[in-house]
């Protein structure tokens, strides 16, 4: 089969590849139906984190079960199913708090020995624990397949920001980050009831999304201008909850001013780079809250899912680009130069 | 009146001051009854944070109400009260959420230009908004006196790190810092439910209090060696509930280290020294929250002060050498040799 491959920073190729095949009872094999490109699929690209050489990539696909291991017993052949970006045994401690993130047999799509999302089929290790059914009338929905694709990490991310920052009825909710996680904050903010929700982003095709999503305010400015601004439209005081979905030192401190005193931080950006940006003394002063992490999708599926189906929150319009297989190493280019701001893959 | 003036790191000194007067309508002036040395005055004393000099000093203590300006509406002379440990003026948006220390006409005792609390009279700045009345028979028990005295500051403090923490029934706690807000921190803890909570500390005769104090486990060591032992202790998982009750890099690591993945650290100790100690990227790969800050003890008052009442708590445990007024340069000597865990003061 062909999946994508990643050689060298800025070497990204789609070749043949030996057909997955199952390994454990547990696993099953899948064939993929949508998959994507995460903008954290841009790190290794761009060089700023470590590679395998010849390592699969991509974790974020929904497909068809084509086979199934013996002890499976919740999926079985043709059954429609979408796989959130961590795997996991479902029977540990944390699996059953909610939290398969931290499972001890879990492991990251793409990780070395590990298919990735971005190619034909893979491999699903305890594919009981993992995977989520989704209804069978859903695949000849092309609207729906996508927007039930970002239950695979966006969307999921982004509500996992959005109980982070402690969003609730009539909150007022700041998102640093106009990417895909961001703008699913944005809907996720929305969805929990939120009164004001103030988007930080200067591309406008992406703030426009944020509008389309439930956000009520946009501050297309940065770094000091983006904290008056948002200080401006708080009566000084700031937003109780903040959304950060970027993962830099800069947007960390951003994150971190325009917060208001006794208010919290749902961060989900994977932290890169040399600093942290938390300034410690400015939160213990100002009892500010920093809550979030590598989101539990699977566990949120259960909740997010039925409000997919039925249309009360559409996240497809984070997907902005559409490729066959073969075109991925386009769709990265794509994203690297922000000509788009998420690639839907349909292999 | 006489009252405790730091001069210079290492030389305070007890001597005649004015006597504290009205300025605002809604001042009082409060004759202390008890007043207390905290671990952060040995900051200044230690010369690790900067203070003017000929400063006033002491931010814990309570008193009888002296004499009260023309707009003070719930308080009379000879009203028993305790003073938290930053004064507000109880009508901003902040005091109304129960954050006082937040409230931008807020303040410290001992800051440029106001009293310190030891000493033997203060002036009250915006008493409705900061004052709590306590029951006039208390002024007769003396262990209940001390008991009360700890709700300016140790006790609320304590119960922050531990709602910061997300205590909870049955939680397990670990706690970082032997000082008396960790000791209060177990006390809390227990107060909330927890099931198991593991105090860290290397001196006997603070462990033996937080025994006393609901301490379940104690753990006589730093560094490594700790969240080893604390690891051994919880399944090699950590404790769900972390109270950092110290307020260095090297306790914060620890807390970090001892956090269950999926748990909250509750911190309190004001951060001092060079680095944070909070390693993001840990805390996001096992979504450990960070909640706490300056604690918001007014709001904890009504909470906390009929069980100080009723003796379900009893902080007084904390205070293990009482001076008079002309001897607390000695009670800051013996705190600074770790001598004293808390002095009492007795103007």
């Amino acid at each position: 089969m062909r999946a994508t491959v990643i050689h060298a920073p800025h070497d990204i190729r789609v070749e043949e590849v030996a057909d997955p095949a199952i390994q454990q009872p547990t696993d099953v094999v899948l064939r993929v139906l949508r998959a994507c490109i995460c903008g954290s699929d841009l790190w290794p690209y761009r060089g700023e984190s470590t590679i395998g050489t010849g390592q699969r990539i991509g974790h974020e696909f929904l497909g068809v079960i084509e086979e199934a291991g013996s002890e499976v017993a919740g999926f079985a052949r043709g059954d429609l199913v979408v796989a959130p970006f961590v795997w996991s045994d479902g029977i540990c401690d944390f699996c059953h708090e909610g939290l398969p993130t931290s499972c001890p047999q879990g492991g990251f799509w793409g990780q070395a020995g590990s298919d990735g999302g971005q190619g034909e089929a893979v491999r699903v290790p305890f594919a009981d624990g993992t995977l989520v059914k989704l209804p069978a009338d859903a695949a000849s929905d092309d609207r729906l397949l996508t927007a039930l694709l970002a239950l695979s990490d966006v969307l999921g991310t982004g509500h996992h920001a959005a109980v982070g920052a402690g969003v609730r009825p009539g909150s007022t909710v700041a998102v640093v980050g106009d990417g895909a996680v961001g703008l699913c904050g944005v809907l996720a903010a929305r969805r929990l009831g939120a009164e004001r929700i103030i988007a930080l982003g200067r591309h406008q095709v992406r703030t426009d999304i944020a509008r389309t999503f439930g956000a009520t305010d946009v501050v297309a400015a940065r770094g000091e201008e983006a904290v008056e601004a948002v200080r401006e439209l708080t009566r000084g005081q700031g937003a109780h909850a903040v959304i950060e979905a970027v993962g830099t030192e800069q947007s960390m401190v951003t994150a971190l001013r325009i917060a208001r005193d006794g208010g919290a931080i749902g961060y989900v950006g994977a932290p890169h780079g040399s600093g942290s940006g938390v300034d410690l003394r400015h939160m213990f002063n100002r009892n500010i809250a920093l809550r979030g992490g590598i989101a539990p999708v699977r566990t949120y599926l259960s909740e997010l899912l039925p409000d997919v189906l039925d249309g009360t929150i559409d996240p497809s319009p984070v997907f902005d680009l559409t490729v066959g297989l073969d075109d991925v190493p386009q769709g990265y280019k794509a994203m690297d130069e922000r000509t788009a701001l998420k690639v839907l893959i349909k292999p």
